[in-house]
């Protein structure tokens, strides 16, 4: 019903009115500046450098915008119990993700009489263009009750019924020092440099304030959420979310990523919950199995990507089709029929995750795999019945260790520069 | 007197030959095949994802190729003692690398017939484009004779005078298991996954008989390697590399960077030597460090990069120029001061360094610094002289900690697909 974010040209107009104005067909905002912003379309190929998406907006930004090629995600912990600590960190981060997206420096850089204070901004991104970057900001549920169900903020009563840890999950060896926290800050660029520059300066903002629990570094971008691309691979070589929600399916963006009226809590609004794993591949088993196994694995042909049952990438699988010996052509622990959601009640997500190498480990293995970023309006009916089949029957946990998960909710966009992120919620527990 | 590597588009000619055929001007080649490959000025920003260079050429690509963005660098030792296993692996490695670098998989993908086998190649990169990837290998000082004096493969009489474990320096904190190794695979691409993939696949080709020792990836090129680009900054927020040789600097590239044929052994003739220091930054001590302080420490202004005694980012240092109370403007243990060629006997060398993040501490600090790679004619008399005056003098070293460091032997390149990897070397001690 509605169109996505990153269509805004412009401040302080409402998600819902969007759609007549600029249609599906307009998806991104190129140009530096607000006074050099100009509507293009898909066919364009806009370059990647020069990419500039508004911060402010009904919905945040870094959910339906194309995926840039790099992530740098934190998830940081509070340091303090203060409230007011914590509204003054958010207003901070506010500002400066908005100057920060749109290739500005956060603060005044190299005005005179400074000298003797740090930079405002640490610097290793003043002169590169904005690069596309968006940045995502996160509340995770020890934000409103710690696990001793302590509500350290005043939050406690506005917390998401949805919104918990995510439950253990069978065959599951999470590492608790890379899963949760309080706070996340996902950065995606289309340069490592701005990402890292971007958590970075967020980070310090947060001195004193909350610290860095975890970060990850991703790359190669492992799902489609335009429909104009080729396809992303993997680290097992083969072609990822090809059914993932596209950004401008506005019709299932409503109806599976983004919170509606009718949800709660109300502060939600236009909101939208993600979950995390961390998905480590034992890169080198899969390496020595045999392309039949790994299609089976995947229930879809390797170079195509077409599912077992015949056609090309985009023909719908055909889980009831047979060969040889009445054998179903996608084997019924196949990735794709455990995933798919005509065997998932018709619930999706909307996809987001990364590639990640964290150099190798002290037997030489190359440390890799996935880090699945989803987002979905309900993770309760959407991800987590999804998750747990797939923990239970998926052929392919036999080539991959679950090791950190996390759930935030993503609060709704800052409308204009007069607010900042999660004011709603704090206006709430007022 | 020569050109660089980059520029040829041909295979089997001298690299003396060169510079008259194509000029200073000509860097790249591009275009997928070599059927469509064309010479092209840098005037014409060549697409970063369509950039192609020849593998084939008298030295190896990665040395004076223009900086791509992403690095993934691995350092491997062997586990056999057999020297027709090592040279198995290294024609098998120099045919993917051929292969690779111009965009096309190793062996052949999906061929009818090999279901029951691994596929040839792991597939991430199948549809990607070259992206400008190049592939450069090493061969460390271990190779040659290990720590114990054993001559494993027979090439001990060969080892290069020049090529040893670089010396401790003051205040080094090396990490063994981040240091040395037999062999290395710089891996330098427009798009991680490129390069992830085509180490992966090396190291795939590698089993049984060499493992990964340490591995790390990079982004955010820190040195400039061309003269038309802005240079890049570390991840201090400075400028860095701007006096770098230049890749189409053919007087100094001889001078500095390629063994020539005067020099010892023979085999290395148009080779090179590569010194790597993995160097940490105290990341958050520096950026509660007042903008003097750092602009002390550099030598240079942060904004602009100009040097402390006046100028803009390329007037060359004035060392003499003295302001206030006779103090010298450029501090004489600033970081520029102490690795100018101006104070190093002439001697340069041609730096290829990448930032780095590894993820977070324990603490929550950004596990983040500087790659720094660099080739040289000669390192005893390039490289570890300026390093020694660096780690006992440098302002900078209260902000920086010295983690790994190796050395290799960068073999010139292989003429044309009748060779390998360094068979100059194997064919001298056969």
């Amino acid at each position: 019903m509605t169109e996505s974010d990153q269509t805004s040209p412009k401040q302080g107009y409402s998600r819902r009115a969007l759609l007549g104005a600029f249609g599906a067909g307009a998806v991104v905002v190129a140009g530096a500046g607000a006074a050099g912003a100009a509507i293009i379309t898909r066919e364009q190929s806009p370059d990647p450098a020069s990419l500039t998406y508004p911060f402010y907006g009904p919905t945040q930004q870094g959910v339906t915008t194309p995926m840039q090629d790099t992530l740098h995600f934190a998830s940081l912990d509070m340091t303090t119990d203060s409230r007011e600590a914590l509204i003054a960190m958010l207003k901070s981060w506010t500002l400066a993700a908005a100057a920060m997206t749109q290739g500005q420096p956060v603060g005044r850089f190299g005005t005179e009489g400074i000298y003797d204070a740090p930079p405002s901004d640490t610097g290793e991104a003043l002169g590169l263009p904005p690069s596309g970057l968006t940045i995502t900001f996160g509340f995770g549920p020890t934000l409103f009750r710690t696990a001793d169900g302590i509500d350290r903020f005043g939050l406690a009563s506005q917390q998401p019924a949805t919104l918990h840890k995510l439950p253990r999950f069978p065959r599951d060896t999470l590492n608790p020092a890379i899963s949760n926290g309080d706070l996340c800050i996902q950065a995606c660029a289309n340069n490592p440099q701005v990402a890292v520059h971007a958590v970075r300066n967020l980070v310090r903002l947060a001195f004193g304030t909350a610290t860095v629990r975890w970060s990850q570094n991703g790359f190669g971008k492992s799902s489609l959420t335009t429909t104009d691309e080729a396809t992303p691979r993997n680290l097992m070589g083969f072609k990822d979310g090809t059914n993932n929600i596209k950004g401008d399916d506005s019709a299932e963006l409503e109806a599976q990523v983004w919170v509606q009226p009718q949800d709660n809590p109300k502060w939600m609004d236009d909101g939208t919950y993600m979950a995390v794993r961390k998905v480590r591949m034992t890169i080198e088993t899969w390496d020595r199995t045999s392309l039949r196994e790994q299609e089976l694995v995947f229930g879809r042909t390797k170079l195509e990507g077409a599912p077992m049952s015949g056609g090309n990438e985009f023909t719908d699988p055909d889980f009831k089709a047979v060969g040889r010996e009445g054998l179903p052509l996608i084997a019924v622990d196949s990735h794709v029929a455990i995933a798919h959601p005509d065997n998932n009640d018709g619930a999706r997500v909307l996809r987001r995750g990364y590639n990640y190498t964290d150099s190798s480990d002290a037997l030489g293995r190359l440390d890799a795999g996935l880090f699945y970023l989803a987002f979905a309006r309900n993770l309760q009916t959407q991800f987590i019945p999804m998750q747990m089949r797939l923990s239970q029957n998926d052929r392919m946990n036999e080539y991959v260790r679950y090791i950190g998960d996390a759930t935030f909710a993503i609060p709704p966009g800052v409308p204009n520069d007069n607010g900042y992120i999660g004011e709603p919620l704090f206006t709430a527990t007022a």
